[in-house]
């Protein structure tokens, strides 16, 4: 616990970190992963659950959340943790990638981004001052700065452009989160982040990094990857534009990813993760586990007295029989995918959980090694 | 707990009776309300919700089991209590009422019911021996005689015909049921009950029951009810059906009801109930509660920050405000269906607790007549 934000980078391996994000919310162990919470819930997983899997924060989606049930009424009724009964920390995006990739009729200008809500087609302008008061009114402690996404493919004229003016846009948010603290709306104890875009492009990577950086803000995030790309391009990306930023200062990768994605990613300097994989795939009937993902959808388990992982300590892997789950699956009964998604929220809590004690023992290169090479192995099975 | 099935009468006060079924696997406390748990899940509940919540028993559907995953499948999964994680007392239907509703290209003759499965379009007979062979295989403890069901409307010769056919199916099943515990696939703690049948025709009603009463099983269903007549209609066959079951044997309404229809029969004499309505309630955004039927998705909670019932223990109900449950009935999250039939699972318990309260106490008409005028005022305002 601290009054303030404060980073502390405990120990490295390689490129490996291990730290904690210190919040008046609790403290966040790095590396994290951060669950999604799209509307103020992690869809089918109770709050005590995510608590119990060791979960220290969890993400939701400012675009969602503004356009129902609104900011102003989470606020309100006393902010996002009440409304979602989650007190620990929880961080907020800015709600333009999601503005990009749900809503109508978008039309971006210097001012901020003109859309249609996707539920009821409504008109709304996100500008980066409300993106940031749209933060506080619901209490984020750790927002984002609103960036400019850009459409795939992007010509270099295109990715510049929106470099430049997502960089205006984080002075912009910056001096906004400034007037909200100044107005007692936002904290010290809750931060701003700004995000590093530029495709794969690594010389607008380190103009978007080196213009971040001269900010100074208290957290940075890599946006912008795992968009299609391959895993090689991801990673050689990361490789740069984490050269490129402070030791001190939490490195966000925003949008990642499988377990394999996470162990590299870790490996290249990142402190933070979110993604929908383990809660979507949950619904899916997709189980992460350390003998690799397991399809319950398979017939092959319709007999399986064995439970997803007799070791876990999550009660859904340790306490119901694959058969139990497939049948479930197969029956599209709620409670199938209240258990993978429970399950697979558990399992990506304990990958952290090993990366950061490998880390803590200085072998987070073997460790990663033979962990990656026994997903893959199994997974493939 | 006991070796064997064993009703115990510990009171009545007026037509209410205050009991215990001890079995095996656990105590049942009546009057008890069976939540329905069709394909060996309560729908969006975990099996521990409901034993916190009170819950002594859970009835699954033979119909749906035989189908998918299959009842011979669940037996050498070690049967259903393990199967679906519920190690206290379950009751199961015959599969009869659900052939009826659900399957496709039905025949019934003497032999029993053919037809067509809703999934895939399998073939089936059940026979009497059928539904008492796969309850045993699913290892039930209160297992239900193959009865049938008409269509509605129907003639008095129609209904007498499914009258004595269900007499004559009843004595089919008793004698499965002795060949089974013979075997050693049935034990002393589990038990067979009869269904009377009849529609609202008092004469034969009183066929259909003295028929089963003869037979001496050890419980009594009333079958038919609650699809379609009045509750006027239904509580004065009930009552008339009621009067001829002996009082040492537990008495069991079928497919009922609201709260008021649990109460109204609890004062005529009935033990044990089973009904979709708390959890089917629940998915579609309808709470119960002590002061009446509150429809989440109704705008005028969207701000509102009080929780379904501050004094219920139940989490649920007590811990998330009505704004929230709003915000995620609106939403379709799969946590407002959690949430809600995790809150109206647990008031059908609290509702039973209160009446046995009630009963113990000897003022259950008084009870009676202010709870049914509270649900009855509130809901309509």
């Amino acid at each position: 616990m601290s009054d303030r934000f404060v980073f502390t980078l405990h120990k490295t391996d390689g490129g490996a970190r291990l730290g904690e994000i210190a919040t008046p919310r609790g403290v966040v162990r790095t590396p994290a992963f951060m669950t999604v919470g799209t509307a103020g819930t992690v869809k089918a997983v109770y709050t005590d659950q995510l608590a119990a899997a060791g979960a220290d924060i969890v993400l939701a989606n400012t675009y969602h959340l503004m356009l129902r049930p609104g900011a102003e009424r989470i606020s309100r009724l006393g902010g996002l943790h009440r409304f979602m009964r989650w007190e620990r920390p929880i961080i907020t995006d800015s709600g333009g990638f999601q503005v990009m990739s749900l809503a109508k009729l978008r039309k971006i200008t210097d001012a901020g981004v003109a859309f249609q809500s996707h539920i009821d087609g409504s008109s709304h302008l996100l500008t980066p001052e409300r993106a940031i008061g749209i933060q506080c009114l619901l209490g984020s402690d750790i927002q984002m700065q609103l960036d400019e996404c850009i459409a795939l493919p992007a010509t270099p004229q295109e990715t510049r452009a929106a470099v430049d003016r997502s960089l205006a846009w984080a002075v912009r948010c910056r001096d906004e989160f400034a007037r909200q603290a100044a107005d007692g709306r936002a904290g010290p104890g809750q931060a701003l982040f700004g995000i590093v875009q530029g495709g794969i492009d690594s010389e607008l990577r380190a103009r978007s990094a080196d213009g971040l950086v001269a900010m100074d803000l208290p957290g940075y995030a890599v946006g912008g990857l795992a968009v299609g790309e391959t895993q090689e391009a991801m990673l050689a990306t990361l490789e740069l534009t984490t050269r490129r930023l402070p030791a001190d200062k939490p490195r966000y990768l925003m949008g990642v990813g499988t377990p394999d994605d996470l162990i590299a990613s870790v490996a290249r300097g990142v402190d933070m993760f979110d993604c929908v994989m383990p809660t979507r795939a949950g619904r899916h009937g997709l189980a992460f586990t350390w003998t690799g993902k397991v399809n319950l959808k398979n017939a092959r388990h319709a007999d399986d007295p064995a439970p997803l992982d007799p070791a876990s300590t999550c009660p859904a892997a340790r306490d119901y029989s694959r058969a139990y789950l497939h049948h479930l699956v197969k029956s599209q009964e709620y409670l199938g995918a209240m258990l993978l998604s429970w399950a697979n929220v558990a399992f990506y809590q304990q990958l952290m959980a090993a990366m950061r004690a490998a880390i803590a023992e200085g072998r987070f290169a073997t460790w990663a090694a033979e962990t990656r090479a026994r997903l893959e192995e199994t997974s493939a099975a």
